[in-house]
């Protein structure tokens, strides 16, 4: 359990803006919700977009050693007896023959010892009426075929792994790779998860980004030291608090796993410290049961050493969403402006994942400006989300962009008609400088380019 | 159905190179296979990412009228009740008493009236076993919560459009967008088809690219006139052939539609054209039937004309995986090459959705080649997809580039060590031309750059 946190607990305000301006919207809202599901909207798509693109590219485009997968979340139903997740993937739940609601068996609600009659139910408050705990599978299961009688069962993928595992030699041999390499994958994966919650902390349906590389036994620490240093850097290079990031190794391993640690973020308040990332060495447990499920040889020659074996995997697995909430979370600050009563809320999100790169505002409705700043918002939005945006004051409109992390505020003024220049404010100095309007794309594309 | 297309059949030969090169695999193949499922591999992966990427630029950043989306698949169950999902999302299915298997009720090879006595079962010959038809709904169940009976009944999307639908006030207000505007998704849908197939054109899941333009009502025939024209414009851009894409009005309207209209590509063989992308005149029916099954308004206030209404919709609705199916069938091609006894394969992809933008190859393995090669493939692939290879001859090596649609060939020879030149080959005219090694960067982007 994490202890409270030194930083303050800003989930509330966060969950209030996300939907007041489009990050993120409760899942069929408008009939009531859908437990642990949610929308990104106009703005949330984009920065999970930009979180994808970078884990994408710094994994797949800018290695010559990982190679891109996109494996169906419908699979064989075989696969997931072979992973382990038809008799293993259980939560302990209780429930209450009184009122029929069910409970995890380590919800600290509960008093006394269920299964007997002190036992007390944390709804109804009927005494000795909750069962013993029993073990649920939190796999969604869905039919293939058009009647459920007949059909074969499958299950929504609860991670995207296996789909990597079972691909295993035909992107070997259609790349010819040789290891040490890997794969990586982004995509969907669902959880029958009884209790989720914290916003999109926890959900049912969630997207991971997970690779594993695949390696020689004997060869599995160093490339496990390796990644454990290469994800946290790349979570840094997203604008995460180098302080408010940490390796959390596991005290008790899964029975598969020869090593595994966590890179925890501080999401401040009560939530604190919590896992954005896990890096785990699963040894050859994963490849050797998919031989032995499937009786199809999962073997890897090494030719130059002469050599067969089952490699050895070092899997990263990110979740695409926890990231997001923890950049939201990281960047989330309220703060008073030198010279100015009202003060302001700004997400300090990097230039290179914020969701809208430049505000574009004519000073006022007139004079030629409109038209000026149309023309440049235009131009710019060729190559970067832009917001034009003439209504209200100017301080005000900054404040918009200021809210929703828009690094950029350029404004079209009676100076710009006359010489072509307009000025570029930046969100968190304040400070604004004169650039000739056709020098603005390089200018932003520049400052939002990420640091290689 | 469509009459036999005077372009060939490469299906058979696209599907066998899509899995030897790693463009796709068929689903949990080591299991056998998951019924008309597909994985993407390490190529296929990225054709995909790039027509979606240039799909999302064309729709929503490029656009100050259209916001993008990224609703969850998991919806509430009302939902598609109010969408007439539940009710009418149905094939009609006949079923053979003695063999136990099913048919659509349109399958040719059904010889008889179902449900008669002279109906003959195609698969095991029993006569009079045919039962009559009976309707099946399309869409996969699954159930939320820990326990089948208890928990909620809830299905996988069929369609991406009804979350759009459910979030268009949400969407709305947050970016103060005013009609006409719209909203735009990427996002997987399924469909429990029972005779699914043609490799990856009809498939139990696949991903959908929708938009929803939101209009005054009986503005609605301009906009589906404009629509139905730039989605044209948008699959040309993307290297279709002009002659093999079409419009096909419908014949029949759904209940809720104005107007709707397909563009088809032309897949040649037995397939001949088929649907690519649907644009319809919705009206105010999807939001009108929200409505009524939430009990909250939504409706649009126009101010400056002082006007409330439900708005119609003109919807675009195009499937990733035909559009990328169709651009590998546009592409292959089987050609002589002057002065070569050996033909070649070529992808003909346009350079801007290529997964590798280029190979790099050393001439030979010595005289310092293969490390500048490397230098060279690094370098170029902290921006583009790029595949070093020094295996082999250099003839091979371009052919293996050409198979997979690589529009550029850079080769390090004798020359490049000396004087920094390298020579780069164009995979369509096979000319040959040196450029500077330094400007390499520059002469791809400029050449891979989608036209504007």
């Amino acid at each position: 359990m994490a202890s409270v946190s030194a930083h303050p607990d800003v989930m509330e305000k966060l969950v209030s803006l996300a939907k007041r301006r489009g990050f993120i919207f409760q899942s069929s809202e408008i009939y009531g919700g859908t437990g642990s599901v949610w929308d990104y909207g106009p703005l949330g798509v984009e920065l999970k977009k930009n979180v994808k693109d970078r884990w994408w590219h710094a994994m797949v485009r800018a290695r010559d050693d990982i190679e891109g997968l996109d494996a169906a979340i419908l699979m064989h139903p075989r696969v997931w007896e072979a992973s382990g997740h038809v008799a293993g993937f259980t939560d302990p739940l209780i429930d209450c023959r009184n009122c029929k609601r069910r409970f995890r068996a380590d919800d600290p609600a509960i008093k006394g010892t269920p299964g007997t009659p002190d036992a007390q139910c944390p709804v109804c408050g009927s005494k000795g009426t909750l069962s013993e705990p029993r073990l649920f599978n939190l796999m969604f299961k869905t039919f293939m075929g058009p009647m459920e009688e007949s059909a074969a069962i499958v299950y929504l993928r609860p991670e995207t792994a296996q789909g990597i595992f079972v691909n295993f030699l035909n992107v070997q041999q259609s790349t010819r790779q040789k290891i040490p390499f890997g794969i990586a994958q982004i995509g969907k994966a669902f959880r029958n998860e009884i209790t989720p919650g914290n916003f999109i902390f926890r959900t049912r349906e969630f997207e991971q980004m997970e690779m594993q590389f695949f390696v020689e036994p004997g060869t599995d620490e160093e490339h496990f030291e390796y990644w454990k240093a290469q994800r946290m850097e790349w979570h840094r290079s997203l604008g995460l608090a180098p302080d408010r990031l940490r390796y959390k190794p596991h005290e008790q391993l899964a029975h598969y796993a020869r090593a595994a640690a966590d890179i925890e973020f501080d999401f401040g308040g009560s939530l604190g410290y919590q896992e954005i990332e896990g890096i785990h060495n699963r040894s050859d447990f994963d490849l050797g049961r998919h031989q032995e499920y499937s009786g199809k040889k999962l073997e890897y020659f090494d030719q130059p050493k002469n050599r067969r074996y089952i490699p050895y995997v070092i899997e990263t697995s990110v979740g695409a969403d926890r990231t997001t909430l923890a950049l939201l979370v990281n960047a989330y600050r309220e703060e008073e402006v030198p010279g100015e009563t009202e003060g302001r809320t700004v997400l300090g999100l990097a230039p290179s994942i914020a969701p809208i790169k430049a505000g574009v505002f004519p000073l006022v409705k007139k004079d030629g400006m409109p038209e000026m700043a149309e023309r440049v918002a235009n131009d710019l939005r060729r190559t970067f989300p832009i917001f034009y945006d003439d209504g209200g004051a100017i301080g005000r409109r900054y404040r918009r962009q200021d809210e929703v992390g828009t690094p950029f505020g350029i404004t079209i003024d009676g100076q710009s008609t006359q010489d072509g220049t307009v000025t570029v404010r930046d969100r968190d100095t304040l400070q604004q400088v004169r650039v000739a309007a056709d020098q603005l794309r390089g200018y932003i594309a520049e400052r939002v380019a990420p640091a290689e």
